[in-house]
């Protein structure tokens, strides 16, 4: 299994990028169109938890869009051909508390896609 | 691809429950064992953010065992036959507040492991 190659990548990255843009501008259907739609898609954000495609589009077009927020420290890893994780730190507009996104990305034929994702910011304790 | 293939979900769930008693155990040879030993690996903890497996087993070291906690709904999916996510919600002692618990497991050649990790506790809105 070849890890980090950077064919696979450079994909992923780009893909990454294409959703963190839809949510700074709330397009829900691009994001949509990055999250793999079934059931056995699950999102943990930073105050609710959403059991498949169908709960995290419900969210999305009810939630008036993600606060803005900027990138911190980004690491993407793939594994094989067709896996890869994204894992970034955020900060929110006028806040320093440190946020964190984990994204598992599979690709289909249809393309890569978001099977799990969890969102959070950092508490105290550990 | 199969998705959710019954004998890979069975095997993912095994490794699962043994990270689980491992971690309620403070194990930290057999959590250490359970997460890839690479510096790809990344574990986002509810206080800390941790790049590689040096940084995941010092902070395991120096921790001194989780709190003690009981698991709520669990949903394993697997992707073809080396990859698999779990995403579980999880109480802690004495506490009401929900935990998530998110993490990406691969097949390698010495079993499967633990590639990226993400624990939180739900907060205040989204």
């Amino acid at each position: 299994m070849i890890i980090n190659d950077p064919a696979v990548v450079a994909e992923v990255t780009a893909q990454f990028e294409r959703y963190e843009n839809a949510l700074m501008r709330d397009d829900v259907a691009a994001m949509d169109s990055l999250f793999h739609d079934a059931p056995t898609t699950v999102r943990f954000g930073v105050g609710e938890v959403l059991y498949g495609a169908d709960e995290i589009r419900a969210f999305r077009k009810g939630r008036g869009g993600s606060p803005q927020r900027r990138l911190g420290r980004l690491e993407i890893a793939s594994y094989g051909n067709d896996l890869a994780t994204t894992n970034v730190e955020f900060f929110r507009d006028g806040s320093s508390q440190r946020g964190r996104q984990s994204q598992t990305w599979v690709r289909f034929v249809d393309g890569w896609k978001i099977v799990s994702a969890h969102v959070s910011l950092e508490g105290a304790g550990s």
